[in-house]
């Protein structure tokens, strides 16, 4: 299937596996994805920069084919100190029961430093992609970047971001509608509003931008594939159909909760980064709920909440986990991503041949 | 365009007219519709039987095509003189800004009443098809209805809800996503996780019920139309879209703030009328929005704020007046119902064509 977006990344199919940061995206499903004729895309958003291009080379021993990265634009937070001591004691409980030991100080990173560092290593080892979440970084970073034909993709859950991502040079952008898991990308700071559906929200961005879009949501066969082409897409990025595939590094127990949850079983939260994220509604959710616009910023209460979720994971307790999900996890499978990037095109193909009755 | 729904109901297009409740679905616009080759529906909700079957006989005049009902299935609610006091504490400033009485009382239809003669209404005057919002109705009504062949729809807003009314004999189900304007026709009391959008609730809901399925929510063009066939419906049903024909009865203000809104500015709210439902968000939403969860229950709010309602309507006051609105406001044209019929089928069979070079 050839779209603007398979001649521009010169991949085959217009597919592209979400960048889910915090360890789904091994370099053995991205390679698989880019190997199988889609675009593997690393979720760098947590990566040290040596991590970053550790991964990246070891990618590159797995595929000769295009593979991308995504990277969080660090935006403007503050330390609030009274929100940190609200939280430590909502946390404190949660932290008894899986008896982990409530931390001094927490140290958080320079986020604007790591992105600068994450980018230089984009350049050095020749990345051909790369996809930007929570914002769009400098126009002297764009150049940058461009002049050494890196492809760009900015993230958008709106069209006002979507027309400030063509402003800002993105050769493509990732619409985001209210059906994807994990966090929204929303960054112009009205989150309400920007819970849109994808059947709202393509073809309103599409009336207003030049570039390709890459509808993002709730994809997870060919069915979405090719509605998302017909609202105006040329091409699709598949989040929770790649995390639990075989090749994903998702814990088997995120896995195993989407493979059984239905379509309502997911929310917005911002209890576990500080930023609004869909994912399946358990304990620490629901504890956190009343709270929920007093946590600190993001990324604050994600460092805050990384021993929880460690232990937790460790533990196997999914009632303390963040899992992650889109609204369709009822259509997740436990397979290969070579049986979910075939079936999805074999899928869109055969769709369309019937269609042809209608008309 | 000939699909399962087209024969079913007798109709040229598989598009139908939302039944949006409140003066908006005249005779004018129903018949419209039908003359156009979709399937015209009245909004019957809080229509009395005598007004309902007038306008039944009044359509059939304008039109000898095929045209629908949509019935309020009534629910069990509370009558709390608590709720009902600190509601008409909130409502007095808005009250006294639009220099309306407070109300000694007000009184309650007995919705399950109304109902029933609503449905012999339907039965005398041998309406084609009827709709049904907020539940399902009784094993004898649907037994009833069916002995006269009239095409019964239920309407579904998550898989469960789809199950049941396929299990209770529907022959269609409205599909309805998170894009809808207007209510929330949810029943089985989960709302949170109910606002599930199209692309991820369409082939859900496929996945688990034979009938055919009419997908609703942001639905406004070709692009639309062919997106929900592709992910598993047999049919559209288009709100907004119509809303703002030349022939709906909506009011100027109220098609005139859809015509320059954005996807941005709707939110859900139970402000209104006590279910939640899908608007521009106005003064009347913001200031009552802090109070949501303890208003009063449907059709007690609803019969609360009919006053406020109309008064604004009458003073043309947008701040207070309820502006349903799906997530597609940049998509409304104030065009004929034949425009909209027309260049919906033109354009998603021109799509079509053009998709072919795809494969």
């Amino acid at each position: 299937m050839k779209t603007k977006v398979t001649e521009l990344f010169k991949i085959k199919h217009p597919i592209i596996q979400a960048p889910m940061a915090g360890g789904i995206t091994t370099s053995k499903l991205v390679s698989a994805v880019s190997n199988a004729g889609g675009l593997g895309m690393i979720g760098a958003g947590y990566l040290s920069p040596t991590q970053l291009r550790e991964q990246i080379r070891d990618i590159k021993k797995q595929t000769s084919n295009v593979f991308g990265v995504n990277l969080f634009v660090p935006g403007v937070y503050s330390i609030d100190e009274k929100a940190i001591d609200s939280a430590n004691k909502l946390l404190a409980p949660i932290r008894q029961m899986l008896s982990i030991p409530t931390p001094n100080t927490v140290s958080y990173d320079d986020s604007g430093k790591v992105f600068e560092e994450q980018v230089q290593v984009l350049l050095e080892e020749e990345v051909a992609v790369c996809s930007f979440t929570f914002g769009l970084p400098s126009s002297s970073i764009i150049d940058e970047m461009k002049r050494q034909q890196i492809q760009l993709i900015g993230t958008a859950t709106n069209v006002q971001e979507a027309i400030s991502c063509e402003k800002a040079g993105m050769d493509a952008i990732v619409v985001q509608g209210s059906e994807a898991g994990g966090h929204r990308g929303t960054f112009n700071d009205n989150y309400e509003g920007s819970l849109i559906g994808l059947m709202s929200l393509i073809p309103q961005v599409r009336d207003h931008v030049q570039v390709p879009i890459i509808a993002a949501g709730g994809i997870m066969d060919g069915r979405g594939l090719l509605a998302s082409i017909h609202l105006g897409a040329e091409a699709v990025q598949m989040g929770t159909a790649f995390l639990t595939t075989i090749e994903s590094g998702a814990h088997p127990i995120h896995k195993k909760a989407i493979l059984v949850a239905t379509e309502e079983e997911t929310v917005v939260t911002r209890s576990f980064s500080g930023k609004p994220a869909r994912g399946l509604k358990n304990r620490y959710i629901e504890e956190l709920q009343p709270f929920e616009s007093d946590l600190p910023d993001f990324p604050i209460q994600n460092t805050l909440t990384q021993d929880i979720r460690k232990a937790a994971t460790n533990q196997e307790n999914a009632h303390f986990m963040s899992l992650w999900s889109g609204q369709s996890p009822r259509l997740a499978r436990e397979v290969s991503v070579e049986e979910v990037m075939n079936s999805t095109i074999a899928q869109a193909e055969a769709i369309l041949k019937n269609t042809l009755n209608l008309i």
